[in-house]
């Protein structure tokens, strides 16, 4: 058999505890076969000695290609950064842009630890290329705006997200996986929202948008419907099982209890939301009612990383101030929201470290001052590690970083082409 | 001349703008002597091609010895965690403890960039040799608490910071200087605080001591005394332009032209802030009023790290969601504040890059996957960089770090001596 032995390190379990254990993957099928303490004679072998084994990270909610704008426009709120700044930069990404931009985000995931993302962009067939080479998993799809097209383009942005979906589902070996994607409640009029989900629906492919972001995100809705979004996105079938929502900063009791019953996973991006000042999503309260949470960074405009330890971070952080309770979105929750959660909650596989599992895994080293003593490594985890203590990262049984080295993407060629990218994109807006 | 040549960088300015220069250093006097092209003839070189070179960060208010403490109890509220968990854990400290958790804590800081910082712990004749066997620069002293103390014994510990302040003060060939420090305004008594900062200030020493950081430490003082606690500060004497006030979150308008008035410095915790659910500090209302306003980390036990790089993210984004604005506290102000921000507020040299300064340098590696492409640096400094990207770090004119091997200390040997002193602590609590 073609396997890969995981050996002499410690593993996180899904109950959030460690315990000193070797783990055996199934190269070919892409699958965990066992932990435990194992005498493998296996084809390839990691060291893990010093290290916590445990489940790849999943970035629930981003914009890879968005690399190339990091640090582009800092330090304004979210409606003049858009207009201003961040469409304007979109409007002239080429396609060979895109692939450069995602090229680069899916390089920094790998190298901290991310081993499958959720991400709403254009030119897809772009990302989809990244995704194959590169040997993450990912949820990707084209994010679609109506507001400001005449019927035609708008039906025509509609479709493609569509065919997108339809193309690209099952891809790369089944590591690509697809959405439609209305870029929001807001920016989508109702007839093509109610139009997306049901076609989506009926070929199984699930829902992912932007809602309750800011206030701007809401209030329009609530005066215009004398409903609260949520509500409203129900009502247009794109509160479903399989459905996701980014953010939900703005979210009430009521819609909260929408989501629980109905099984939406909210993708919780606290970076981002910081700092655009679009304010504190009640997390403790989502976790308390069963809402399944997953984690994303966002863009790196609005980050300014795709570094899902800083994101867990700032969720633990944030947590406890919107819940004025320090005891609130505690360690095992974000460490549990940034894999489980966001696995579940895009409805990719992963996220958890045991046997039959898929094999997506990061090995983070604990021989660093700013992880010593190891009092509790679930703490360090969301507390204290950073991407850059990653030292091996396993997707779907292949090893795609070793010893900090990424093998499937050179490192150095993908930072030149986004360099220059990001240099010739600047001269042209 | 002894001189130390960083070539090939660019340069962070203090007015925050970059350019590529070369830095002369005179490792004798411990100062910069010029940057621009220079063809010199050193006597040691760093290579800083691709790197950019910028002040070295001053934590500002931090227990370095709390390392031992590092994830050993998380995600509780201020009171009950200092109660239940820390000042238990603190009283089993040794001197050989405070030792091992300091150097454990510099080594953390030298590796992240951080060349001087504040601290407030007690056996402080262990935290002064860990500073002077480190070569970082430091403003150290004992912590005071009066409160559930007799008389005697209150006098004594208050005795003992104003001996320990003037016994180290200059010490370690003037890069170790102290401060008089009481615990907080409500933890020590006001004739304690009166006698503290008039024999402090006699002898040109500063007080450095806890404020406003919970609405615990705003609202007795102001039901006792009907007064604002920084009111009652400046009454006693601990509002002058030396003395530096950790947090400050619970401040008020009155309170904020006080510390502007007065000259006295604030030193920012916002990672601390938001893990204990403290609050959020007014920082873009103290920066408009001209308060001068440092960073620090606080312990590590409420952070869970010494990275200033971290605090600066923090800062920003928590700063936006205090102001509701996604302008304020922007990357600009959080590199000043976590650099001249924080040395002037602690009256320590440094923060600024330029001939005549100390030789206080952080050389920041941007050759990162999260660091491309390099549209703004000193964005990529407040929200990307992290302790990790730092390879070079100067104190005093002393290569203290190169290319990522510490030089003054051991990393193994202070790393194992922290494992074992923390492991030997929880047996013993």
């Amino acid at each position: 058999m073609n396997t890969l032995h995981i050996a002499g390190g410690q593993v996180l379990r899904p109950d959030m505890t460690v315990e000193s254990a070797d783990v055996l993957v199934d190269r070919d099928e892409g699958t965990i076969l066992e932990t435990g303490t194992l005498d493998a004679d296996a084809t390839e072998t990691l060291d893990a000695e010093g290290c916590l084994v445990m489940p790849g990270l999943v970035n629930a909610h981003c914009h890879a290609a968005m690399t190339l704008l990091r640090g582009y426009a800092d330090d304004k709120p979210l409606g003049a950064w858009l207009q201003e700044d961040i469409w304007p930069a979109e409007a002239a990404l080429t396609p060979e842009d895109v692939r450069a931009g995602t090229e680069l985000g899916i390089l920094e995931m790998i190298k901290s630890g991310t081993t499958a993302f959720a991400d709403m962009y254009f030119e897809v067939p772009e990302v989809a290329a990244a995704v194959e080479e590169s040997g993450v998993r990912a949820r990707i799809g084209h994010g679609v705006v109506t507001i400001g097209k005449d019927d035609e383009a708008a039906w025509a942005d509609a479709d493609e997200s569509l065919d997108i979906a339809r193309e690209f589902d099952g891809a790369a070996d089944g590591r690509i996986r697809t959405a439609v994607m209305p870029h929001s409640l807001t920016t989508v009029g109702e007839e093509y929202l109610h139009e997306l989900a049901a076609e989506a629906h009926d070929d199984g492919i699930p829902v992912h948008y932007h809602a309750n972001e800011t206030t701007d995100e809401v209030e329009p809705i609530v005066e215009e419907r004398d409903e609260r979004p949520l509500a409203y996105a129900k009502s247009v079938g794109m509160l479903t099982e399989s459905d996701f929502v980014a953010h939900g900063v703005h979210t009430d009791g009521e819609e909260i209890e929408l989501l629980a019953e109905a099984g939406t996973g909210v993708v919780h991006c606290p970076a981002s939301n910081m700092k655009l000042a679009s304010g504190m999503a009640p997390i403790q309260d989502m976790l308390d009612a069963g809402v399944t949470v997953g984690l994303g960074t966002d863009g790196a405009a609005s980050n300014n990383d795709l570094d899902l330890f800083d994101e867990m971070r700032d969720a633990a952080m944030l947590g406890k101030l919107a819940s004025d309770d320090a005891s609130a979105v505690a360690a095992p929750d974000v460490v549990r929201m940034a894999t489980a959660g966001s696995a579940d909650a895009i409805g990719l596989p992963g996220g958890r470290l045991e046997a039959g599992a898929v094999a997506d895994i990061a090995v983070v080293d604990l021989d660093a001052p700013h992880l010593t003593p190891a009092n509790n490594l679930v703490s360090h985890l969301a507390y204290a590690t950073r991407g850059s203590d990653v030292r091996h990262t396993v997707c779907d049984g292949q090893v795609l970083m070793r010893d900090r080295e990424v093998l499937t993407l050179d490192e150095e060629t993908v930072k030149a082409r986004a360099r220059t990218a990001a240099a010739d994109l600047f001269e042209r807006v």
